[in-house]
């Protein structure tokens, strides 16, 4: 029985159906989102994406039976079963967010598309190398806040006032969002050595930045280079050990 | 007659000629811009671009009775087509768009002229190895639309009323543009905790787009590497493994 | 007894205790940020942060008793030293620059732990390459400077009124924050002239960046190569030429 | 005679006396951007500089002696020579902008530094395997003016009025500097359907720049890589090749 609906899901029909269904599901949350379309055939759209869910819900289900606890085993099922998880509790509660997040169960589509799943695991695999940068980003936005917002947070509380504002704007400026015109200039008013604390701190976010950026390349470039490379040159090198081999295996048996 | 006209089109005379004409309409083009030149020589102007445009027309008929339909197998002809004929619409009609798009016929600059050709068919040829990248940004623009368009949609009719506007912003966030002073910071008067969307969204399009950028440094590195090395080594490994066959044939032949 | 000193420091369990303090004393420092915090709690807080401090102070006391004035000749001891003097200054004196500085003694987690300690050597390591590059972008920035401040000082005294003034001006400009909108537009009211000055600036200062990224690429790249590919390639290399040697001499006493 | 000069400078001694002169001159053309330096000791500031522009000057005549009209066959003596004839222009006229321009004489200490003469060098060197790319992106420019003059020019002739304005305003618009809340939604307000052409411009002209970024990238890269393994690897084949070759004629002179 099992095993039966087991096949059942991984046949390609049923993974195409479900990609149909996805895609179906994606027009309808759309159309959701006009208010002329909910005005003309509201109830039928809200009917239709119950339908949706219903059928994604019930894959659900009976892969979680197919295949009991080790379901879980495998991220992509996890990140299923969440996404769905999330457009079923919005029904008991009525915060607008949740119901915003229900949308979120179209990036199935990812985890149903091999291509598209590939591309996604491809980013995840460069992040573990680039953990040290990143903490080491952390850090210094932390300690930059705190400075932040002991220096400015009296004179700017709306940028600078908590520790929450001060990293978000701080974050502003790193990716060079109006840093000088609309917050270091009026900042400079007041302090006029601000500059002192936000250039170094652009020199330095940016430089990891762009570290971050070469280490990705450097990596994805030496993957490429093994892949292509190695397996012709490897197999050519053991040719002619082997072949040296044998010409002196030879010349022992001349001599 | 249909190989004489054929082989008058492809003489580089005539190519030329072809590329002066089209480097002399840019020039009437631009006069046509400006409103001193045209009150003093509208007339002159409009009859030397309408004889520019009678030749490329005549160069095309010429073309397409040489080739037939095998004309349009060519994607450089179909777009000197497209391009020519958009210039030929508007003749008819009055819509300002149309003549104004009658411009893009100086693009056949790019069908001539070899070069230009080849950095255009090296853009495209890259485009296929970023397909599946490409698609993963639309899903995440079109989900993220409509979470947008729902959460924000009331308050910010003007950014996130619908879900056209919602993407044209998005894209003005993922360009870094006015991002927080001119619309986050705004949107979070209102929804304190709206940064929760949009500093993940930033961070994963920025991510995507740089992992574009480094997936077509790869692809460049590694065409160039294959161009350079490949022949050279295979001509050395090949002689190498030839040697070494011959000598061990020779200490069979001794022993 | 210095060498025990010096053994008890570099013991696991100390460096693990002192990396407990520092982020121990990264929450007190936050939560002086906070006024809630300070105003129930502020004596705890500042005697904990007193606390650390002393640990620290104690550390570096230890350290340099164990290590004599070699102590000086690790530039993570100098940071150390440094990082943790600046935090004694202000108590003496009453600036607030002084105080929030007080922070950065959060950076000795980076001379802490190894991992964080590479990335910013490796960082530390990009500059010296990148030298001739930076000298040339101070050059153009000094006279763009001093032109900027000559031709626009009067009219703008606020952006080009003073060589300093202009310098910041100019990064911002670089930076591409509000470049156009922001400085070069009202400039070209008075100046009509003035983007021959600045576009060209930008195009030369945006090229000067992308090759200081391009020199870090190729930097990074050459050693990821050398590292990985030439132990393998020198073994084999050597391996073939010993045994083609060997060939040889067995023929000469064969011959 | 004209030996002589040549010796004396091409010596060490003058060389480094020329940069010292440079490095003194910079210094004075800074304190002329300073009211307050000029009101204390303005006459001996221009005393000062009309010293080093004498020295140039001398210098440079000298030069022109000693190496005739082959001293304008490189290109440093072209730069060198137009750069301090600037400087002497305006001593006749009264334009402030020539005035400005003088400083460009500090420029000198590029072509006198040999580190910074190569840096220079290899940012030209760049240049030509970017020129297709770079005729491309003025076609592109020239066509798109044209087309937003003809659409935008009347509703916001501040912006698109002419060829020029509506050049400077699409370079803004490729920097991204404002693009969207400063430009284009403000024009949208006129052209709904405005974004057509701005989006498609933005995402071409960004591909175009980083075709030329990418271009770079493994321009360097392989330059770096052929300089790098090109020797060692060839030593090492011709090796294998002669010693083959060796093994050889011994095995004929057995057989």
């Amino acid at each position: 029985m099992r095993q039966q609906i087991s096949n059942f899901l991984d046949h390609a029909a049923t993974r195409y159906t479900i990609m149909g269904v996805i895609l179906f599901n994606a027009v309808i949350l759309g159309l959701e989102t006009s208010d002329k379309a909910m005005a003309t055939a509201g109830g039928l759209i809200i009917a239709l994406d119950a339908i949706c869910l219903a059928i994604f819900v019930a894959e659900l289900v009976a892969k979680l039976y197919a295949h009991g606890l080790r379901f879980f085993r495998s991220g992509w099922n996890v990140f299923d079963f969440l996404v769905v998880a999330i457009a079923l509790v919005p029904a008991g509660g009525g915060l607008a967010v949740l119901r915003a997040l229900r949308v979120l169960r179209l990036l199935r589509v990812v985890s149903v598309a091999p291509t598209l799943r590939r591309v996604v695991e491809g980013f995840l695999a460069a992040l573990p190398g680039m953990a040290s940068v990143f903490l080491l980003m952390g850090i210094i936005f932390y300690i930059a806040s705190v400075i932040a917002t002991k220096l400015f947070g009296n004179s700017f509380p709306e940028w600078f006032g908590t520790l929450g504002t001060s990293t978000y704007t701080l974050f502003q400026i790193m990716t060079l969002e109006s840093w000088s015109m609309g917050i270091v200039r009026p900042v400079m008013e007041v302090h006029p050595e601000a500059w002192l604390f936000f250039v170094p701190f652009i020199l330095i976010t940016t430089f990891a930045v762009v570290n971050l950026v070469v280490g990705l390349i450097v990596n994805s470039m030496q993957e490429a280079h093994a892949e292509e490379s190695n397996a012709a040159t490897t197999d050519y090198r053991d040719e002619v050990i082997t072949r040296l081999r044998a010409i002196e295996e030879r010349l022992d048996k001349l001599g």
